[in-house]
């Protein structure tokens, strides 16, 4: 991608930096991580986000601690960076990896930093064929909505959603963008108008409420995954559960697009997806200015579900999955492409 | 309703108090409007606003130009004011009354006078009419989702769509309601959790993407409405549609609430109401902090349409019209009830 990567491990320091997201698109600063007290923080404060990001900064996260080559505090150290967050399943996905490595490597820092990079280069390959697949579904000239970023901020290759966006562009076939500004944090407006634009992508944001009004003039609407169930049914950023249900009203279709790492077989449906819960104030305050009355309650759950019959597809690096079901997931799983879940 | 007139006239002083609804929840400011380019501004920058408001406040703008007892002057005035904003009909409804009763007046000053308290007494009343035909889809500890302020802060009495929940309310139903914070101008979150919280209505406040989480949870979905054609599409703020997908993809019944003076009986369908467009800095910065990437474009229209066949009633004065269609829009124009449209 032009001019940044939200993440790299520098080997020499043992340290991680970040590009801060919770800056942009006003400011691209970079932060430097050093202990896995850091990495915790950050993504827990959301300045790395992103289902495939989270687990690659995991991977490191646990590389930081692993020069001492004490195995307890590793997977001490493990355990507390999958609490960070709870939905998006590629951070567990990532960390058992690890703690597996972690169990049977003589050499702990070698071993555990060979995971990690594995781990990072199959999330930039898996990238690259989501790209590949889901272009096929982009039409020249396409206009396509999406929503929070599932772009190259959010992993660490082009992106996934918007990975699929650019390799229709390098396609020639000039898509446009609408992308929803993702209350409240503000992923699309913030961060997917900020890598778009800065890769040349006509875009256009609108707030999540106007997605009914623009939605009849859509080819195709693509969001990102954290976690999709056996069945189909998908965890994704609150929102697009409505956005699914709009793109059926109109017959527009609806894709979601994801590594398989975002796959949970243990999960039979949607209704067992553990939701995030964050802190009122994401909504109680923007910019320091209050914009709720003190009387009133609030609700901030961070995803929703979208249930499978909604979903049109599921775009990964190994093909799409049209209309998917039980049936055709559970192929996925014995197939064994998917080694690790 | 407890403790606050959202617009009043004086008539000592010819000056209109209005509550500056930009500085809720957080400063309850009050501001006097001497000129009709004081009104004019009040109702652009949304100081006051709120489909039935905006009318009276109007009616009384052209009341502030009476005293120079100027036919011309007076009929200037009204044009610049029903210029303020094109969606609301009820601002060129009630500016049309005011222009009938100029032209035969003799005193201008007290002819006029007498029509816009006339327009705001016939709000104060309507709204209770709605209110209690309204309030019989409530059901005891009904959950309600209401979208922007259709509230005692858009009208001259308790509200249209809040009034049906305050009038519940005071029928010992404790409805619970879950308001959507309405971007861009976070109506619901700033003005309809400040007044329900002021009346000691129990209230979530939820970001609009969020309403597909909620509405299976929902009795009922009220809203109120900017224009209605004749065919019975609502034009009302921007994300009433998506609701309205929404809540018909949950099979929860989803009702308009609004006075006569909302229809335009001229009007065939809702693909001909003009939308307003407002500025782009709406979305591109909150609080003066930046949230889009300069390079990216920006939508902002400020409503939308929700075709008749998402609405199951209207709630009117009159009553409520269930499952609104031509046929009978066409029974109520022609019964004459709306003698000014």
């Amino acid at each position: 991608m032009l001019g940044f990567k939200p993440l790299e491990y520098r080997q020499t320091a043992n340290t991680i930096v970040i590009l801060d997201q919770t800056q942009l698109p006003e400011k691209e600063m970079y932060k430097h991580l050093k202990t896995v007290d850091d990495v915790y923080e950050a993504i827990k404060s959301m300045k790395l986000r992103g289902a495939p990001l989270i687990g690659i900064a995991a991977a490191y996260g646990i590389v930081l601690t692993a020069h001492s080559n004490e195995l307890e505090s590793i997977l001490k150290a493990a355990d507390y960076l999958e609490s960070a967050r709870p939905t998006a399943v590629n951070l567990s996905w990532a960390i058992k990896r690890m703690k597996d490595v972690a169990a049977k490597s003589k050499n702990l820092f070698e071993g555990l930093l060979k995971e990690a990079q594995a781990i990072e280069q199959e999330d930039r390959s898996a990238c690259q064929y989501i790209g590949q697949y889901g272009s096929e579904l982009v039409k020249a000239h396409a206009k396509i909505m999406v929503h929070c970023n599932a772009g190259a901020l959010a992993t660490a290759g082009i992106g996934t959603a918007l990975g699929i966006i650019y390799t229709a562009e390098s396609q020639n076939k000039n898509p446009v963008v609408y992308a929803c500004e993702t209350r409240p944090l503000l992923q699309g407006a913030r961060l997917t108008s900020w890598e778009l634009t800065k890769n040349r992508i006509k875009t256009y944001v609108i707030s999540d409420n106007m997605a009914a009004t623009y939605m009849p003039e859509m080819d195709l609407a693509i969001v990102g995954a954290d976690c999709i169930a056996l069945n189909g049914d998908t965890a994704n950023k609150i929102g697009t559960r409505g956005l699914a249900i709009i793109a059926r009203y109109n017959n527009v279709p609806f894709y979601v697009a994801a590594p398989l790492s975002t796959f949970d077989f243990s999960i039979e449906t949607g209704a067992d997806i553990p939701i995030e819960m964050r802190s009122e104030d994401e909504l109680r305050k923007f910019n320091n200015k209050k914009i709720v009355a003190d009387r009133a309650g609030i609700y901030n759950p961070a995803f929703d579900i979208t249930p499978a019959d909604l979903i049109s597809g599921i775009v990964t690096e190994k093909g799409i999955i049209e209309r998917p079901d039980r049936t055709k997931i559970e192929r996925l799983k014995n197939s064994g492409l998917n080694k690790y879940l």
